[in-house]
């Protein structure tokens, strides 16, 4: 990898390869680890009582700890291959990229938290402005990196046109229904839930018909 | 790895490199990852309460839990040389398989807390219910990647008949029997226990059997 | 990295590849793994207790768990990016340094414990010891991994420059800094939390003018 | 890595690449991954109760949890830089090896379960007994991967020398030592842990006199 990235794009400055001496492969595997420690831990917040005469009910009684096991792997893992995707077409980095995603992996890291709540109190509407806040907050710092990136020049050139087109608008739609379903989850709690499922689904398409509204 | 996976297959479509940009390396290291810290988290499911006078006690209490342990630690690493040989023997991948993938990365890290449950509860049934249930949804999206994977022409060509005759048809047997021991569980949970250890012992020599009777 | 670093400086001695036979690379994967999972491990220190009437108020008072968690994520962040700085720019690795780097994560491994402590405990004067105490043995162990590096020749030729006027002083500072806040903190707890900031704030500052005083 | 370790020894058999398909190298990672982990786990056996009025109490009846995880980190450590030193050392594996390589991970894995114990309860022979034992286990399946190898010819023939007079007898002597430590927790648990700490320091001047030995 490294002789890939040193050889990449003609592109100059940045980077300061000699100020930071930490190589772009083990950014990108302490964030993929991060990410793959977060959405195992997820299984903790999935508690079981011992001595439990009857176990059947204690596990109706957390049918919101696997809701909020499923619907937080899946966004989980819908962020770390976007992440993926992204870092895939950088060409370098610089010392503000760095600390905007040391930012993006506190909130990944505190999904399990956040997502605990959420399956313990989804029927509370601070257990799910606490969620979507979380989501707010990783959507907004990785829309963050994405902008930051082109404007710095970081993203490689041949990579430059598909990115722009998909990635930062609809990375900061998503920020924003997260931001919008707060209020909406004061009133409604169970009407922000059903937002996000929206994103989930139309996600794709959305960022489909953004491109094909620019090309 | 890049360069090998790169240059791979002569055969052409799926993959979308450039609209997926993750790298296959990425993938597999990522899936080691949920499956080492999920392997590694079992041990939580072993509870030691503070301030015991009698810790012997305790311990014969907790016999389970070793059990759990043990059985769980041994599923997991054979889940774990199974998937790798399976994604060694692939030369593509494409969003259906990365999807499936990911499903069933989300029941392989569900693993440590039905072995806690099982653990703690191995006389009630629907324990032994949620276990064969995990592991079922393990080896069915397994068995459901190594399928579609032949079916989207994803296998490298040398590989094809080697793997064919052997993985999927096994993991859809393991899969059958799983299924089948949750009606038997309802019953008779220990029966079901049983039922497991079989498949441990026997699966080797069936698998075997199977690839020389199609041979 | 293998290949480069046999190839890398022409200083002799020391390494004793064939006696330890531990890889270089290995040795900071498995110190970047060690520092991914205690990042990721701080967010369980959140803890949310099931079947709460009013979770508002559990939450408010939380407000420490969410302060050390920020706090934690960021020193451990850029200690995380110190580590790795430093240990590019190393040529050679040996025993010794192999023992300093495994008690100084014995010291990174802690902070998810002392990190908690702070959360929960921050107006007592124990609690805020603790934690200064655990960063003061981060930031000695790590200060001390750099002096003798240069001690012992293991810093690559080119580097020598470039680091020393950096890195270890400042090491030095910080951790004089830490180790002057156990004192404060005996009286004044909070008044050595805004010590810990202030060095956070000006650590590159500082280390910045240092190194223009030596040139 | 992978080049390396195909062109490698001339010696043949064994390995079965084809039927097994797991690559070397993602073994030894996998390996690594475990240790990481169960290195990092080792902090959550320090418990802090919440909403204590006297921390300083709290802490000091923790005495017994700061030295279990000291030791268990010291004892993590030296384990994980044997197995990577014996690693390195294979030229090639089969799936025996590969097995007995999962039952000593279950046995590394269960040290944050163990050192727990310890922690808590080192004053009941219990406690002491199933941490030897646990260790006993470790350093049993390590030298009996060591022989194993030994005589299944998988080590790298400019090996065999270097590695054969160290690794495996010492191994049997810390395991025996380990054995022989549990009669004696049954009446004194205290002088079981100071034989543990002689192996510690005596370990390495004990493999170095036999390797004179024979030399």
């Amino acid at each position: 990898m490294a002789p890939e990235s040193r050889s990449a794009p003609a592109v100059t400055e940045a980077r300061h390869r000699d100020e930071w001496g930490v190589e772009f492969s083990r950014i990108v595997a302490f964030s993929d680890g991060v990410f793959a420690i977060a959405i195992t831990l997820l299984v903790l917040a999935i508690e079981i009582p011992e001595n439990s005469a009857d176990l059947t009910r204690v596990l109706e009684h957390q049918r919101g700890d696997f809701f909020a096991y499923a619907l937080s792997f899946g966004v989980l893992g819908k962020l770390w291959l976007s992440h993926h995707r992204f870092f895939s077409a950088l060409g370098r980095f610089d010392p503000i990229l760095m600390g905007l995603n040391l930012v993006y992996l506190a909130f990944v890291a505190l999904v399990p938290f956040t997502s605990e709540m959420l399956g313990d109190y989804s029927e509370q509407s601070i257990a799910v402005i606490f969620y979507a806040g979380n989501m707010f907050g990783v959507s907004l710092t990785f829309a963050l990196q994405i902008a930051y990136s082109y404007r710095a020049n970081l993203v490689k050139p041949e990579m430059r046109d598909v990115e722009r087109r998909v990635s930062a608008p609809s990375n900061f739609i998503v920020a924003g229904i997260f931001l919008a379903s707060i209020p909406v989850a004061v009133f409604a709690p169970t009407a922000a839930l059903l937002m996000w499922l929206l994103i989930f689904l139309t996600g794709r398409r959305v960022s489909d018909r953004l491109a094909a509204l620019r090309a």
